[in-house]
């Protein structure tokens, strides 16, 4: 099934990298905000001033010390000694789950989850447990225990509480209380996963008279730095080509992933590290962020705007506050799958369907995952538009 | 053991990066020789010419396109699609042994080997089914066959034939032919890791009127298309921090690796497969190459002359063809571990004990392996003379 699903979702890369096709499938950020001019001139510096760039050697402790200063601005108090560095997030998805699960262990994950986390535990054939996802507050935590009380002992529990992948919630939060008191109680730990929680930029602006966006919440990792074991990456915030995510981990848990990681590729690129640090250095980030997260609530509040306008009152959908996806529930009767057909061939306009998420095979056949983040306003508008067309059309004739 | 082994390993890095301390026990390459300048002008007209280089995508074809031409000059014939990257070919070790491997299962080595293919096997937990090697002509290929028929079968017998790491031996031709025939007659597929062949350039000039050097037979590889699986690096011919390498594959292994590699860590950067197309594009790597295999056989004739010289009649080493490492084997009595703190302490000098490369406990406690690939031919004549005098020091009152 996975194998099956995997083909789908590759078959779907080439024809969505057809020009002709208007793709609200992707899973990228927009690279024409990608600091290639800045990011070239930090390599540069480093390459023509420090000869260990491309050398093999030790992790860049100016890098370690930036990532600390970092995860202190989203509320996380963490030391450089807790920081493990990775090649991008998936690494440190691969890494934890080596080191926690058993072969035929158990895992506990939503019902509608990331894709990386199953490719990364597939080898291991692990039994799925899941929890649903509130499409308001986030994972269903309340439905843990019950699991945990039938005796069920996961390796882990794997969370993307900000700005889900496909998702697009963001977790409530007394959801992020509850969970870690959850992890305590059962000494179960969590895996944090959080690609998009520097892209939060609030919610549409209702409620908010002065326009000032809320803030999203810290990090589970604020509330417990025992049970909760974080995953960030570079890849959302600067660029995916990086290769370079961290883990923020239990000081005596770095040792032993640091064994895996190293089993794995040895190290993370000295050049990238130094680089990364020198671009940091230079005092970018802020303005860059800044730059990112507006132009993606443009992009945002285009998507929610068109599907208000454009899709059937009977559909259902998530307001992200951050990140790149927006998750739309179809009434049971449409097939997610059989649209994208029609899509492709009649709009020329693709999304991924909600079954390409899914933990156990038939579910969320009615749902689909669009993307804003790599589109105009104009072309997301278009895009809702014409699948609004289709929706309707379906719809009326059922 | 591998922990405490993996343990004074580090703290050997640590130790040897004082800079009183003259090191022959890194695994580096000669980072003077880095071609930083080349380099960051590659990755500064990729940045500023091409919109995709700091994007998710697939693999680059003109970067797969220079490896099937580089995999030609050494007498190899291959196409793109049986190429697949990895970051460094430590990964290209895990992934394979990830495919290849059950838990429990067997591998085969030589007694003497590279640490990372432990590493990355470790969690597996394998039995370790092991042939000798010898110093001359490679790996002991003919104890293979009495191993299989007892009736182990091996995952995958792993041989680096070219200039090994920590023997500095290359394997014969002739053996090469009869490795392939054993892994057809008994169906186990082999794994030539070959970091170093690139790197190769021939004897010592004795034998060679001329002065040409006898050229370094084409890899396994070129023997056999179906039983053998290669592994390449742009580690040592450019610079490990590209993190960049590559397998040969049979077509139809080439999925099932792409899905344990996208489950590591997605892909390799798209920046760096870009920049390394357009550093060879430049037609820098020949000439590259040529100073290289100049530098390290200066070296390397540095380092046979002064073990000539300064190391007592009853040792033995490897004279390599290519790599970095020279083998030293000296008489039984002779405790390298305990002899390292002396030479650290005494004499400031840097080797690793033959026992940090070893499958079992307790072997090869009186070999060391000596690095010349870091030092100029003054320093390596000057540390293997006071390593030298240690040695005849201990020999004479034995």
């Amino acid at each position: 099934m996975r194998g099956r699903r995997r083909s789908r979702l590759r078959e779907m890369v080439n024809i969505v990298s057809q020009p002709e096709i208007l793709s609200l499938a992707g899973g990228l950020p927009a690279q024409e905000f990608f600091p290639a001019r800045e990011y070239a001139r930090a390599l540069e510096h480093v390459l023509l001033s420090d000869p260990r760039a491309l050398q093999y050697g030790p992790a860049f402790a100016p890098l370690k010390d930036h990532i600390v200063e970092l995860m202190r601005e989203r509320g996380v108090d963490c030391s450089a000694s807790q920081i493990l560095l990775t090649t991008g997030a998936q690494q440190g998805i691969r890494v934890l789950t080596t080191l926690l699960l058993d072969p035929g262990g158990e895992v506990l994950t939503e019902e509608i989850t990331y894709t990386g986390l199953g490719q990364a535990v597939g080898p291991l054939r692990p039994r799925h447990l899941t929890v649903g996802t509130d499409l308001d507050s986030g994972m269903e935590v309340d439905e843990i225990p019950a699991l945990l009380e039938d005796g069920a002992r996961p390796a882990f529990i794997y969370a993307i509480p900000d700005a889900h992948n496909p998702l697009g919630v963001t977790m409530a939060p007394w959801k992020r209380e509850r969970l870690v008191e959850v992890a305590r109680e059962y000494r179960v730990p969590i895996i944090e996963d959080d690609p998009y929680g520097f892209l939060g930029y609030g919610g549409e602006g209702d409620g908010e008279p002065d326009g000032e966006p809320e803030k999203n919440p810290p990090p589970i990792r604020a509330l417990d730095g025992e049970w909760v074991f974080y995953l960030g990456t570079f890849s959302k915030m600067i660029a995916p080509a990086l290769r370079l995510g961290w883990m923020v981990l239990p000081a005596d848990l770095v040792d032993r992933a640091s064994i895996v990681k190293e089993a794995s590729d040895l190290e993370c690129s000295a050049l990238t590290q130094r680089a990364v640090a020198a671009y940091l250095d230079a005092g970018h980030l802020p303005a860059h962020l800044e730059r990112l997260r507006g132009a993606y609530r443009l992009r945002r509040d285009a998507m929610l705007g068109a599907l208000e306008r454009f899709f059937p009152k009977s559909a259902a959908w998530t307001r992200p506050r951050g990140g790149m996806f927006v998750w739309v529930e179809l009434p049971p009767e449409v097939n997610c799958e059989t649209l994208l057909d029609e899509a492709l061939q009649k709009e020329r306009v693709a999304f991924v369907p909600g079954s390409a998420f899914t933990v156990a095979e038939g579910c969320a056949s009615n749902c689909m995952r669009l993307s804003f983040s790599t589109c105009t306003p104009d072309d997301i508008e278009e895009g809702v538009q014409r699948l609004g067309k289709l929706l309707n059309r379906r719809i009326s004739n059922a």
